[in-house]
């Protein structure tokens, strides 16, 4: 499995995670060799984390988990494709459902065009509960 | 607008067409700046060949001309996400409608799961006509 995958030089192939019902592009991040393999052990979606260098089991602050139901690699078998249920239905830092929230006008000016869900004060601040 | 996207060291932004019908993720590639600039101009996706060095205007070749029907940005401006119409209904050199045909089995194993629906010689050795 993880020979047919082309990590870069960093050690690292980009991975989108898409809806599995709506077929909406959530969002896109990286996994080293690591947290692909801990992704299909798990079932649940960990990328690495470049900002941290670190493994990021994502939903880990906010519980906002992705669900992995499918995984795909592409013909050059350097970017991965997971369709996800996404906890919480919100899979932006933002708040938002989604990253690609920002849409090129006839101006040519990126416009936000989709609501913020859940303020992210709310989603990384709330108090520790028994979930966490 | 091109002062929000956030290109690699290497001057590139990953780029995500998607079918703009069915949602399907057909393939995945790079832009450089002029790469950007030229696929809004002309609204059709241009990409940035990392193996040639040079622009790619998807389709010139294989005649699968993708037309760039919305344009958005992520959260971090650090990957763009194209909805096209794919012409011709094949995005991957493979002669797939996309290239995410490979899905991971209960064994671990990738597994071809999409029919070709023309051999790349079909679509890269034809005749030239008055077309190409």
């Amino acid at each position: 499995m993880i020979e047919s995958v082309v990590f870069n030089d960093a050690g690292l192939v980009p991975a989108i995670a898409q809806d599995e019902k709506t077929g909406q592009v959530l969002m896109v991040a990286w996994m080293n060799e690591e947290a692909l393999r801990e992704t299909i052990a798990s079932g649940r979606a960990v990328y690495f984390s470049r900002s941290r260098q670190r493994l990021w089991r994502k939903g880990e602050e906010s519980g906002h988990v992705q669900r992995v139901k499918e995984l795909r690699l592409d013909c050059d078998g350097d970017v991965l494709l997971l369709s996800v249920e996404q906890v919480g239905g919100i899979a932006c830092h933002t708040g938002r459902q989604h990253c690609f929230f920002r849409k090129l006008d006839e101006q040519g000016e990126w416009q936000d065009c989709e609501p913020v869900i859940k303020s992210p004060d709310d989603i990384y601040n709330k108090p520790k509960s028994g979930k966490e």
